[in-house]
């Protein structure tokens, strides 16, 4: 037997322990964006990191410091970084995931408790964090489990980085991999020859796939202020400038209900598709009953569904949050608030660039605002959160591994698109480290990750465990792959829009 | 010394001690929309009512049953009803007072504890409740304890009916009042000849009034659903209809920036001012620094302080204060909400009724909706609440005691004008009773109510007391006011618009 194929055999063989070990991940509330769970969160850390040793990784954790909650200084968890194998003959996959979990309470909607992995008869797993992102990370212990039990040699040298502050905004993430990687060979990001990141799905329930663009993100906040303080609508409705009526008058001009961003300038540089670009499109494995399914209605921008991907991969996007300071609970206040925000965010795709976003936004509301002829003061736009887009060369190496290893353990080629989300991590890999970075998700379509009733099907589960292994043993006998120190280090350039 | 100025002095020689007892009664939290300071509003009606019983009013606490909160079956503070006086020679008032407040914390904004009477090198008395309503409250309470200690005879039988629940909406109020009147004899409003509101202010800070009318309020909730969940605006963002971008769109088309409300319809019946009452708004004491320290700035809507005057008290408004179910608190959260809510209300004047409103404003939104050619759902436009407009004749017997009163106290006539705001126990009273109905308020326009530093002059507070007083003696001596089971009690017509 093969040393690949006694790895698929022990998968096969320990579905269940497989199962428990994600049980247990799943049990731990890693919610980041919860201060009172954060020793929770440090000991889904600790959980991990005994995961990876137990299976000989070298690890540390590492402290990122503080960040500012409500005014207080509130303990980052720590990071893990880890190291196994270090044969010069083999080559280098660097493994990003992150521990922690978006927040979930049964009250929100969930049918089973949200931190009890509850299996029911379609095998689908049930619980926060199952496919976003303990799931495939679990999955990668598994592979580290399989190789060890069955004294089996990796077949490429592995390193980790694993963060619990990716639902939070990675903070301190950044940091750590640009230092890291400015270390060369005495850090843990040493002679990397890729990449790979399993933090995002297949477009549907049945088709593989691999990502290789995201698009970049713009978040905004623009202040309207009018009254010293807020006032009572009886006593001053109809006499003064009100800053809800000059904000909403503001917010429905940025986007017009179509979709089309109504911000002066936003669209340049992004062409038309051509037929070419098009056809790559048509190709998808995707239908209306995908989308209608996954949305939940018949709500599509078009009739058409290449262009429903399309207005989700290849163009921007503006929607509109919310609007902080206003009235937004259950009660029927008469208030004329003093001073309003309203929250949107773009979407972006290349050529756009936050930078450039932030200054066509901010001209375009001035002058917007210039035209209310209001006794209102707009206090500020600001944009508090801008993460570029990411588009890469989906031809080389590292692709092609994935695309073999797709075909061996589905028996299909995945599809290859483009995300509509974000990821930034992948851009500062990208950045720092100037190799290949692929992003391969193990989960589906309809998972839900974000949402109540969160989920990872079994077969997804052990599927991806078994290609994320062959993933490695493809890269190992990848024939276009450089050696590591080859000089093949250079940026990547970014992948041309059609 | 003829009795009132006996009454007087004693106001005069007692300063200290009422100030006292509104330090007291500050120092109860009864906040009526926090449901853990339930007890605490119990607290202050039990404290007033013990007030009321040591100067011989005759009490009754009454059970009001419960109001659902959250879910959950809360029991009402009691109301007080009281008596004092039987004579049938003597006229009978009947007075109005809440002794609840609105919620206030020192972090809102506060400069002194505002459970904490505190005054300042100017005499002023801060602390929630001061001016709104536990001031006129205690001026009444003041004004019984003069008599009591003096052993005067009160010029008129008085009535009571005070309640703790006017900052969430009065709930079991009109009940309570239609139940009452309805037992004429039999109960605490027996033989009642005019009704004593003590719950507003004076324009400014200098010139006394009494109010003739009130705006009524139409409360709006408008929802409009798209997806089955939230959705993730990276995957999804122009790729689906937003509820948020459509909402935006119906918003923005209510009312424009300069006030003029844009629902079809809603001026029907209100007719521009005549020549005659132009001069009445130009004849009230209201300077453009009155309204710019009010509101905090130059925010008005005109630069003629008449034409702010009629935007406030004889036109419309219409006010947006928010959406429930999108993102509204500091964080950057990148969602598409499934299903939102905006929130807006109208303030209403003769003709104008709330069921009237009620169609013009669900036709218009449906109409709008229908142009914007979007898969999202207009799932249901919604008058939560809805309160009539109240005017009466400001030249009965009843305005002419106050008129009177006032140039004793102030040495000057007030000015008589209506209000924006909307208190829809006056119109109860009016239609359960048919007597009338008078607005006489205790504190200044620049008192703050519902604001952070609520508060009160001691110059007000003295004068309120003597006010009043001094109003009850008006009345019991009035030539034009007929006697009591006259057969006068038939309603008072509205007044007709100029």
């Amino acid at each position: 037997m093969s040393p690949i194929d006694d790895f698929l055999q022990y998968v096969d063989d320990n579905q269940s322990g497989f199962i428990d070990r994600l049980r247990d991940a799943v049990a731990i509330k890693s919610v980041s964006g919860d201060a009172s769970l954060r020793p929770d969160v440090q000991n889904m850390v600790d959980w991990f990191d005994g995961q990876l040793r137990s299976y000989g990784v070298q690890t540390e954790q590492v402290d990122l410091g503080y960040q500012t909650v409500d005014g207080q200084q509130l303990k980052l968890p720590n990071a893990i970084l880890g190291r196994i194998g270090d044969d010069p003959n083999k080559k280098t996959v660097l493994v990003y995931g992150h521990m922690d979990v978006q927040p979930a309470e049964k009250s929100d909607g969930w049918n089973t408790d949200p931190f009890t992995l509850t299996i029911d008869d379609q095998d689908r797993m049930f619980g926060r964090g199952s496919t976003d992102d303990k799931g495939p990370i679990c999955a990668w212990v598994n592979v580290l489990e399989a190789h060890s039990a069955k004294q089996l040699d990796l077949p490429v040298n592995l390193r980790f980085c694993f963060e619990a502050m990716e639902e939070s905004g990675s903070e301190g993430l950044d940091d750590l991999i640009n230092k890291e990687a400015a270390k060369g060979e005495d850090g843990y990001f040493d002679n990397v020859d890729c990449v790979c990141i399993s933090d995002n799905y297949w477009l549907n329930a049945r088709t593989p796939i691999v990502t290789y663009g995201l698009r970049g993100v713009a978040y905004f906040e623009v202040t309207i202020g009018g009254p010293a303080q807020d006032l009572h609508s009886g006593m001053w409705g109809n006499v003064v400038h009100e800053p809800m009526t000059d904000l909403f008058n503001i917010m429905s001009q940025l986007v017009r209900g179509d979709g089309y961003i109504l911000v002066e300038g936003v669209y340049s540089g992004i062409d038309d598709p051509t037929p070419e670009e098009l056809a790559l499109y048509n190709a998808l494995d995707y239908t209306m009953d995908d989308f209608k399914s996954a949305v939940g209605g018949d709500i599509g921008l078009s009739e058409d569904v290449s262009q429903l991907l399309m207005g989700r991969m290849r163009w921007p996007s503006l929607s509109l949050h919310g609007i902080r300071g206003a009235s937004s609970d259950e009660t029927s206040k008469t208030v004329i608030p003093a001073t309003v925000t309203g929250k949107f965010s773009l979407r972006l795709v290349p050529p756009q660039t936050p930078e450039d976003i932030e200054k066509k936004v901010k001209t375009y509301i001035e002058k917007v605002f210039n035209t209310l002829n209001t006794k209102s003061t707009l206090k500020e736009v600001v944009m508090t959160s801008g993460g570029m887009p990411w588009i890469t060369d989906d031809k080389n190496w590292s692709y092609k591994a994935a695309d073999d290893a797709t075909m061996d353990v589905y028996g299909q080629n995945p599809d290859h698109c483009r995300e509509g989300g974000s990821i930034p991590v992948t851009l500062t890999f990208s950045d720092a480290l100037k190799v290949p970075v692929l992003l391969l998700p193990v989960g589906r379509g309809d998972d839900g990750a974000h949402s109540t009733n969160e989920k990872l099907d079994i077969s997804n589960y052990m599927g991806g465990t078994k290609l994320l292994g062959t993933y490695l043993y493809k890269v190992a006998a990848s024939e276009t792959g450089e050696a590591r120190r080859a000089p093949n280090k250079q940026k990547l350039p970014a992948r041309a829009l059609p």
